[in-house]
């Protein structure tokens, strides 16, 4: 495949994505959308985020803090819509007539409005720093590590709450804020969380993860290798991705002996 | 003053908050918004975070996730609005008919949702982060201190880059977008980061620095000494706050160095 230089549609819609959880929000939207209505369609580039293509001028006209995922309506004057909560928004206004995603009167449309930010504020960028001491970064160092894990932990506690005597986040539907806190969840395992010590949310995230849409929108731009369901497969079948696994959850572990952190339900 | 252990309204609007950039936001939202149409009034509570009391099972009943600042509508079945960003959006909804801080229509609804969005799960969480590694943190860490400083003048850059040719960030008219943005951008050098190095950002914080309802809601619920404002005088007139603070510049600086970083405008 040739590096994306630029849109290759002139109608309907465009996203510029990747395999990241901010990248399945767009695309899990966008399939449940097409399942339910049938329409619209779209098409995809994937965007080597390693290889630098959006910051690329091209790119960032359309999402101008460089970073995917990126809609670009070009129906709509080449709209480009960037941060997963604004594409969500977007999708539900215009193609989400019936509801069938959202809420159309409060209190339910405030507190989707509530679960969706709180995944873009909170859980989103505070996985994504454990992501990066537990695991990406070139050191291991305790202290981070033990912060955004811990807090991932803790947010997680909130949603395993939520959860205790709700099938779905808000209103006992199905909606963009589970969509939206889904796509990070389905990555615990790689930020160094068990989500089987949450009962509740394990059980949801189950049961989102059979939705035929889900397992297309997951699959855009393709397969990822670090979601709950490959990462678990992975630590059966190979012995150095199991071996690593253990040095970086024992690493965890000092790390937050040092510190006192002691995970604690809400 | 006693501490809050419950409500203290039964109708009309209620705001649990403290002088933080994320309190800030409900804040100055709910000064401009009774500015412009005369109503609604709103009561508020400050709630010391470094007691917890966001934390207690009578806050977390209106704010399940545990943090200021939180709404309370008594006249909406007592309905609990958490996440600065979902308190725009229902006082937009519910209070600005007139759409004077919001808009009807797209591009500029889906713009400003993706304005708001981007200091949600942008500007405020790595902000946050960099106030912690830069100044509260018990050790000064070089690695994520460069890190998050260093993101957060990434952020501060895209924002500069779009107040060039705009008065305001959305549609040329001050907004939602703009009240997220400045609750965080009013306490940056806190975070050790010099707005002057952003002129066009400088400008526009300047500019809605004046507005009355901004001044208004920076103190609620008191004034606080963070904000660059007292920061700045501090520096002057304080000469163990301007040694600390050349201190801790003086870290940054060495952390940018040990780990190659350079700001470089988007």
């Amino acid at each position: 495949m040739s590096r994306p230089n630029g849109t290759i549609a002139s109608s309907g819609l465009e996203l510029l994505t990747f395999g990241t959880p901010n990248g399945h929000k767009a695309s899990i939207m966008l399939e449940e959308i097409k399942a339910a209505y049938g329409k619209p369609d779209y098409v995809f580039q994937s965007i080597n985020i390693g290889e630098n293509i959006q910051k690329e001028p091209w790119f960032t006209q359309y999402g101008p803090n460089g970073r995917i995922p990126v809609l670009i309506d070009h129906d709509n004057g080449d709209l480009g819509i960037m941060e997963g909560a604004a594409i969500l928004a977007y999708m539900t206004r215009h193609f989400d007539p019936d509801n069938k995603f959202s809420f159309a009167k409060d209190p339910e449309l405030s507190l989707c409005e509530q679960w969706v930010a709180w995944q873009t504020g909170g859980l989103g960028p505070m996985q994504g720093q454990a992501n990066h001491f537990y695991r990406l970064a070139k050191e291991r160092i305790p202290y981070p590590t033990q912060r955004y894990v811990g807090e991932t932990e803790r947010l997680y506690g909130i949603l395993d709450a939520r959860l205790k005597d709700n099938e779905y986040l808000v209103g006992n539907k199905y909606s963009i804020a589970d969509i939206a806190n889904y796509s990070w969840v389905n990555v615990s395992f790689f930020a160094g969380v068990d989500l089987e010590q949450f009962p509740n949310l394990h059980k949801w995230w189950q049961r989102i993860s059979e939705r035929p849409a889900v397992k297309k929108g997951v699959a855009v731009p393709s397969e990822p290798g670090i979601t709950n369901g490959p990462f678990k497969e992975k630590l059966k079948n190979d012995q150095e991705f199991r071996q690593k696994h253990e040095e970086l959850q024992e690493i965890l572990k000092k790390a937050k002996e040092q510190y006192g952190y002691k995970y604690a339900s809400p």
